[in-house]
């Protein structure tokens, strides 16, 4: 059975979704949680969930807590008894295979990685970013684990971007594209010149070559590659358009005369469908990848269901052995 | 009055398009269009509009056309009577003051920096696109005419996207970003490090400090400045998810069941509206700036309407005097 440690100070709202999020996927995934923090105060949030003591839940204490405002060095520095750290130790002693958190993501991210440590042939890990598209679904990174990564860095971007999309899409031959203004070999900058030959010479990822920001969400391929910087400039200028569009240019226009407004009141069922679709919460939150142990960061709002889908996801990669494909694609198949 | 030098052989329908959003600019906006290409091609379609020949238009003879297919290389070096460096010709020698292309863009701003050259204290031109926002508009540059740009080049866009929304928005501080990850002066990479200090020595424009992507479309700032390879990405995420919004995933949802497709019947109106409003051949093209003299690049596939209000967006700029304002920053009050 597949065992989450899970950060139960993280997110903007603890413990409330973390704990319910807790016991919906013990009910419902087969999986057992550890729920890390301080422990009358899970303890006291449990007791909401009458029978939880019969699941397989517990609780691990974590007397320390890194809240939005620490640095990411201050709180690998400052506070070595907090509830991220204390579960990453989880991770690294084997005791769990995967940590969730919805707690600061700079934090988080220099804390599992510090703490885990990397996968042999992995220079830095990477934040991936699930998207819907036409066809289903992709998955982008790194989308702000890095900036000014180097070719290198994004090849093994590739190879674990190919994993994720192994594992989670159930791809055979997931199509790996490489961002850039053009689809063409020669449009790119500096990086994606020099990274395509290196992605061209993985033997085992099918490289379809640049591919441009449009192609993000029309399904033309199944994992985007791009420095942290671009990837994480290409999720928020989306989520920002996502928000006005619905929240409140639709809005407005919609509310112009009668005739609309009887229009937006029957499609608001619909609109409320499609949201869901981009809301990336569904998609059980990023995944930090390249990590010598799983890493599942959740938004600091998560819900008590984007945390279950996290955990979830968590699973997943544990069960589909996403790190193991990583590794042998980067160091053992290579001379094979 | 202001004589804008227009591609007639430039756009993927021409020179239908062109001759016609020419008529109408020349009808409404008191403005003198000279059409270059083919003259018996132009003449031809010129004809379809009778009384032409009383308005304020003239046909300027180009015995070459420069195709999507072409290089921006080829063009410039092959083609030396090709339509559009007759027309950046004209605003070389004076005899317009802005060229207006629909054709390859790589090709456009390849000749028109070639022909016209640079203003004093530019190293290179910006390709700046307007946004829709919750508040009004912003417009980001560079989004696409070069890749790796240097901190100089991010602080000369900064000038140029001021002078933009002074001439263009009638703001008398626009509000100025440098796009990053993170609102903290040292969230970013080296690039937008190297940037900030630049931004911040600027004596008369308002730089506000790092902004996110999910700020391009809040109309937190007026003026959002980046390089050009990540101005790229962001815009073609942005056409690319609106695609998908309103083409597939939305009509789709709205299918599902008879209310909705009552709902998404009388909606129908309110989202051609809106579709408008993000369709940036309403904002008549991209201009590209820090040229000595004017160029503004539309969509190949520009509509009657779109060249008209590329045509209007020339007039705006040569009235307001861009370049004297981007020139005088630049070159001038720095000393003074």
């Amino acid at each position: 059975m597949v065992t989450i440690a899970l950060d139960a100070m993280g997110g903007d709202h603890f413990p409330k979704p973390e704990v319910e999020g807790a016991v919906q996927a013990v009910k419902t995934l087969g999986v057992r949680v550890i729920l890390v923090g301080k422990e009358d105060v899970v303890r006291h949030e449990l007791q909401r969930h009458p029978g939880w003591q019969s699941l397989p839940i517990e609780i691990r204490h974590a007397s320390e807590q890194i809240t939005m405002e620490d640095s990411a060095g201050k709180a690998v520095r400052a506070k070595k008894d907090s509830s991220i750290r204390v579960a990453s130790r989880l991770v690294k002693t084997g005791e769990a295979q995967c940590v969730v958190s919805a707690g600061n993501t700079g934090a988080v991210m220099a804390t599992a990685k510090m703490v885990q440590g990397m996968l042999p042939g992995v220079d830095r890990p990477a934040l991936a970013s699930a998207f819907p598209t036409l066809k289903g679904s992709a998955v982008m990174l790194d989308v702000g684990a890095n900036v000014d990564s180097s070719p290198q860095m994004l090849a093994q971007f590739a190879v674990m971007g190919d994993a994720f999309a192994r594992v989670s899409y159930r791809k055979t031959h997931p199509r790996v594209g490489l961002l850039s203004i053009g689809e063409e070999e020669h449009k790119g900058n500096a990086l994606t010149h020099d990274a395509f030959p290196l992605l061209k010479a993985l033997a085992h990822i099918n490289f379809v070559g640049n591919v441009e920001g449009r192609d993000v969400y029309s399904g033309a391929v199944d994992v985007i590659v791009c420095d942290g910087f671009v990837g994480n400039v290409a999720l928020k200028v989306s989520e920002g358009l996502v928000e006005v569009l619905f929240r409140q240019v639709l809005k407005e226009s919609l509310k112009e005369t009668l005739t609309r407004k009887v229009g937006a009141y029957l499609a608001r069922g619909a609109f409320a469908d499609f949201r869901k679709r981009v809301d990336y919460a569904e998609y059980g939150g990023a995944p930090l990848l390249g990590l010598n142990g799983l890493c599942v960061i959740c938004h600091g709002r998560s819900t008590a269901k984007a945390i279950r889908n996290a955990i979830r996801l968590g699973k997943e990669f544990a069960e589909g052995r996403i790190n193991e494909r990583i590794a042998t694609e980067l160091n053992g198949r290579a001379s094979t």
